[in-house]
């Protein structure tokens, strides 16, 4: 994040306040859990997008699970290997990773979604920066 | 990131600043860039040390790369496939993404970094939040 000052005025203000407190989760130990998948050509958009939902609705029901993005590949390098969608949830620390794990909402929908995928990879680390 | 509002204090105000940075990173079409990676056994633990900070000096070299972060997986439900180290990088645009594929000084980074890994994955994603 260093050539944010190459921002000006309030631009640079928040970027200053966002660096605080990815320090702040740093420290805390945060864990970012990654699921690669690609769905089933079986599986139609609009169960994809109710799936997509329930997946998210799970930082409602898990408290150490704090945060879910999820996107389409958009990428122009051909080596997703198929791979469609990235789901991203961000957790607390990596005890809080392991309640998710074993909690009942989330056994309860990745039930309903893993049988949905052709393929998944799921990775969790602890984002560290590179101080050169 | 709805749950922050049982934190109390500081951290709620810094919170509220993060969403305010993220919104803004949303609505500008930030680019996560995934790399996910299994480095070959034939590549010793300091040289992987050099890659990494190679990787992460990218940063400084293309502007539209933003942010750098890495970690070793971590994961606990054994989906990993083999994989053991996950690279993000965050990327102003689709546009600065494909600035950055092109780019002298990635291809050269690539060029070195590739050869040692046996096994490989890249997904880029426009991170969505969902909205229940």
């Amino acid at each position: 994040m260093n050539k944010q000052v190459r921002w000006q005025g309030e631009r640079l203000r928040v970027s200053l306040y966002h660096r605080v407190e990815w320090k702040r989760e740093e420290g805390k130990g945060v864990v970012k859990h990654v699921l690669l998948a690609k769905f089933k050509d079986s599986t139609p958009p609009d169960q994809i997008e109710e799936l997509i939902k329930s997946y998210a609705n799970l930082v409602s029901l898990i408290p150490p699970m704090k945060a879910f993005h999820w996107g389409k590949d958009v990428s122009i390098e051909n080596m997703h290997q198929g791979f469609t969608h990235v789901f991203e949830s961000t957790f607390e620390s990596v005890e809080g990773m392991a309640e998710y794990v074993s909690h009942p909402a989330h056994v309860e929908a990745a039930n309903r979604f893993l049988p949905h995928l052709e393929k998944v990879i799921v990775l969790d680390y602890k984002p560290t920066a590179v101080h050169l």
